[in-house]
């Protein structure tokens, strides 16, 4: 299949330039021109269509037309004397269709009839222009508000430049049910608006004037909408018409390249979709060449070199290469905070078993779990820093990865390899941390990572025995990484991990924290990797003493109470925990006493999911800036990652950040 | 009146010490302790009752305690068990009354005979600990969700420990009829939360979990609900439970003051409440020593001074001093900018008049219109700078002003005023603006503000004579003034503006601005004196290459034509906006092409209203940082600030602005 990508300028965020430009260095083959990006910029129609020619775009639509059909005679003499501005608009700036979206004006008479009538006329008019309108059902129209009704009116006008826009919002915020739209007729779908969007209970309006996501960042069924479409033999461009509020406000570059990636996963998603079989799939490629009747030759030109590349990517967009498990978590710190981790990592159990052949990298192994410690040239003047640096996962298929990174448009991780090293494809994650792909030991992918590291003899190396890691470990795995991304971004990064690790993302919670709600997103594309990435609902201002992009790494056991015993006996720093929390619980679980009290003692988090799973926790302090452990023991089944408590969790990092700053002065 | 005034800790961001001391420091007599404070922080019921003491808060609520009414057999044991936990909780805590708010648990059984026996059990085991219960509908509760209903229980349930609590969000949130409250005995009325919130159609539990507003920030009719649970004979405190996201996050002291002047506000807006008039005021006193009995001794002696200083605050809250015009508006710029506002004036026709005796500040006028000029000491180092500094509002009575100011609680700005000049009561706004109450000439106030400035003789000053501005005046006077508010004050700001105008404010609109969305709310409290005001729907990020906080002086015209030629002959910057924008309106309006032709040749936005009213205006580029001009005329009795043309003026501003840096580079 080969798609043409297009994008709504309202999407992004700047000057009408800003947006184009955004929209063709993401790669997308045209745009839908927002009026009123249109009537505020000083550039001319035709400046604007020499700019989108020079950058490749077609101008594949003009939108919006309001309240058109139903109109009073009087009102609709002012549709028409509008309609002629804005089609001779529309030559200027090469555009040959126009969508028509369905009335919400109070005096519009519901009367179908009425309504075919004068949009034949308009669709008249455009053809005398050599234009063509499509009609679309606003989920708030005032008497058309479903995709059904806007087609029974397009089909009863029977005009040849008149078809019908389908807006995947407006449909999926009404209905889940579609199917009928594979039935009709490919060449009368003039064009295909694409939108995802969060479930909620609100006004529509209001939802889709903010809301509104790009495709597999919402909970909408865009992949299953989109193939009735091209079931229906649609051959135009797959357009993206999103309002968000903070899409708005957003670096356009990075707004558009998040989108274009949000349809090259649609593509991959819908597989092959027999396009042409609709009913009158014959007909397509005529309308297809129509609509690109009046662009201008560069444009023309580009689009079809454009549109095969894309093509092409898409047919090739590989598989996830199915991680398996954490390679290794790497945490990057300062020469003091290494200092403290390489200790907190003693007490936990970790043993240090080799070092990077040319880099100052060490690998902290116990069990299956593997920590990288990497000292930073930064020093410590700005205080202390820690943050997880990398996450590397366990790849079969290195090259696969590889490809299909590329493919999704992400944004590659510059790296110094040299001859001896293991090369790894990695992408940055928004917040900055790099996401590698590394060959298993042994596996297909031939040399392993591990390769990289020469064993280290511990004792030789520090002078001092390492009884507790060495011996008998605690840990058995990382269970799970959380990582903060910026405010603005996390959607795209739900989006890019949703793509990474081919996974879906149930809805997002939220936790009250002491210093405002944190929005929180949970991967488990299996059981051996799990993911959480979290964002404040609301981007942060100077009030925020809390540590503003905590990250941490979870480290499963098989028995929590004998870990924590270890631990706390090698001096493990514990973050504690308020009584008031196990007075609470044991009254509101009935648990016994002694019970309480072994997990009050070790300042143990405890919750139990409906199936009478168990998950016991407990979490370090904020070690340097932004880093902390958890060790956790599921029982019996426990489902979900133990974060019913998580309020409590962080008022309790906060109060103990807030009294080590006090003892600090 | 002298009502005690309360805060659930929920409104405010920060640990539970934090959010105490805030509440403290703005003037609360007492708190409602969120649960989830209580088990997050490392103090100890007992220290929390400490450290209220010593902050002289009575701790009026613990809350919330859910799921209690209709529960089956089984778990209403587990019910019971936590009571008896949260009881002895609560005697640490020095608190008296829990809230139990109606059921939301899916098996909960439907039977109020079931409900009033449970709640009277519970009642019981409150009673033998010296405690009380109140019982809430919650406006989404499973089977109770009104407050008629929650009465109706509380009735058959019958017994001395048990009372409701009444919330304006949970009633007002579901109708705007509730007149019955001032029928019920005022004894059985344990507690009152206020919480106001603006008009949404959406679900309602995240309307209240996200957007709840102090009393006098939304749409709810929180005075007459307050005066009909005060007639009805309630006695408790005023107490706000407020969820809100934006506040989660804001710096506790700020929203604690701003959540204090809500009340103050609101207290004043009640008027005299004939308190105790209730059916049952006989009861109050009773239930009045009852609920302070467990309050340590040092919290009930400070809380009666409190009490009685709040209760003389509140009588004396004087009426607003009604101001007239804008006596002037102060605009503050570095050296450079300075000079090309100077020559902007000019150009725009106005006249320096005058000169501070004591200060860098020139006195510009035309008409009515009087602009002061202050030349900052910063250097141009940092680029041009321009802001608004302060507006002048004239005032019949200057002591009512700074009483009104005081009783506030308003952030009095501090001023140095040496012998001769004018004191004028001043406060600053969120943004920093100040705003001053000045003595109108020859008013009541004695001594006018204008007899600070000495007559300057222009040509004698500047060697230049000054035709534009001396001889025929094209502008009246400043119609409006328009300020940018922190995104995270904007409603605090409001309640500000509305407290200090004593006027009323309509629903906010939203504009569409090339960076963002920006929510606008419009001030009129009389025709002379009309203020808008601006801010980001979100706070903005990195990419926010537009001026952050824009500020501008409407200056109005009887004759826009004239004065446009005139200045434009003068040589004053005018903002271009495109041709694209006439071309539609002449089409949309059906405009005649010559009008629009003199419309398009001084760049003049047009719009009309229902009634035929017309606005006509041209702007200024933004000069220096912040600030530009607008020159508005209004013809035929227009209504409104002429805004609906507001994302063209924002794109075309942008636009203009992308080209000035662009030609600086």
């Amino acid at each position: 299949m080969s798609l043409r990508t297009g994008i709504a300028t309202v999407c992004l965020s700047g000057t009408l330039p800003d947006k184009l430009a955004a929209a063709a260095h993401a790669g997308f083959d045209g745009v839908e021109l927002f009026e009123p990006d249109v009537l505020g910029t000083p550039m001319s129609p035709d400046e604007i269509r020499q700019l989108c020619a020079e950058l490749g775009l077609s101008v594949d639509l003009y939108q919006p037309f309001r309240d058109v059909e139903g109109a009073p005679a009087e009102r609709f003499e002012i549709t028409l004397r509008r309609a002629r501005r804005v089609f001779a608009t529309m030559q200027e700036l090469g555009c040959d269709l126009v969508l028509i979206c369905s009335s919400t004006a109070p005096d519009t008479i519901d009367d179908d009839e009425l309504a075919a009538a004068q949009l034949r006329q308009l669709a008249e008019l455009a053809q005398e222009h050599g234009l063509r309108i499509c009609y679309e059902a606003l989920a708030w129209g005032i008497h058309v508000s479903t995709w059904e009704h806007s087609w029974r009116i397009v089909e009863r006008a029977d005009h040849p430049a008149l078809g019908i826009c389908l807006d995947s919002f407006h449909v999926l915020s009404r209905t889940r049910e579609f199917s009928g739209i594979a039935e009709l007729p490919g060449e009368r779908i003039f064009f295909l608006q694409l939108a995802d969007a969060p479930k909620m209970d609100m006004n529509v309006l209001q939802w889709s004037r903010h809301y509104r996501l790009f495709p597999g960042q919402g909970a909408f069924d865009v992949v299953g909408f989109t193939r009735a479409v091209l079931e229906a033999g649609y051959s135009g461009p797959l357009s993206l018409e999103v309002f968000n509020d903070v899409f708005r406000q957003s670096p356009p570059a990075l707004t558009a390249a998040d989108a274009h990636r949000s349809l090259t996963n649609l593509e991959a998603a819908l597989g092959p979709v027999p396009t042409g079989s609709g009913p009158h799939g014959s007909a397509m490629q005529s309308s297809d060449m129509h609509s690109s009747e009046t662009h201008s030759s560069e444009t023309r030109s580009s689009e079809t070199s454009r549109s095969h590349t894309r093509g092409a990517e898409a047919r090739l967009l590989p598989a996830a290469p199915s991680p398996g498990t954490f390679a290794f978590v790497e945490i990057e710190a300062t020469p003091s905070s290494a200092l403290q981790l390489r200790s907190v990592l003693r007490s936990l159990g970790f043993t240090w078993t080799r070092t990077h052949r040319t880099k100052p990298v060490t690998l902290w192994e116990q069990g299956d779990a593997r920590l990288l410690l990497t000292i930073t040239a930064h020093p410590d003047t700005s205080g202390p820093h820690t943050r997880i640096a990398a996450i590397g996962l366990d790849t079969s298929d290195v090259d696969a990865a590889a490809a299909r990174l590329r493919a999704l448009d992400a944004e590659l991780l510059p790296r110094v390899v040299s001859e001896q090293e293991t090369a790894m494809p990695a992408i940055a994650s928004p917040d900055g941390t790099g996401v590698f792909f590394c060959p298993t030991r042994g596996g297909a992918g031939g040399q392993g990572w591990l390769d990289d590291f020469l064993r280290t003899d511990e004792r030789a190396n520090t002078g001092q025995p390492d009884a507790a890691g060495s011996t008998e470990a605690s840990l058995t795995n990382v269970d799970h990484v959380s990582l903060t991304q910026p405010f603005d971004r996390f959607d795209e990064s739900i989006l890019l991990f949703r793509s990474l690790l081919d996974t879906s993302a149930p809805a997002s919670a939220e936790h009250a924290g002491p210093f405002g709600l944190v929005r929180s997103q949970e991967f488990s594309p299996q059981d051996g990797l799990r993911l959480v990435l979290n964002a404040s609902v609301l981007r942060r201002g100077s009030w925020s003493p809390g540590v503003l992009s905590p990250q941490h790494i979870a480290l499963r056991t098989e028995d929590v109470v004998q870990a924590a015993d270890r631990m706390h006996a090698a001096g493990a720093p514990v973050l504690h925990i308020s009584p008031n929390y196990y007075a609470d619980l044991a009254a509101r679980l009935g648990l016994y006493e002694d019970f309480v009290e072994s997990l009050r003692s070790r300042n143990l988090l405890y919750e139990r999911d409906g199936e009478g799973g168990e998950c016991l926790h407990f979490f370090t302090p904020v070690l340097g800036s932004q880093v902390y452990f958890e060790v956790v023991e599921y029982r019996g089944g426990f489902s979900g990652f133990g974060t019913a408590d998580t309020p409590i969790r962080m008022a309790s990092h906060a109060a103990q950040r807030r009294a080590a700053l006090l003892s600090h002065t």
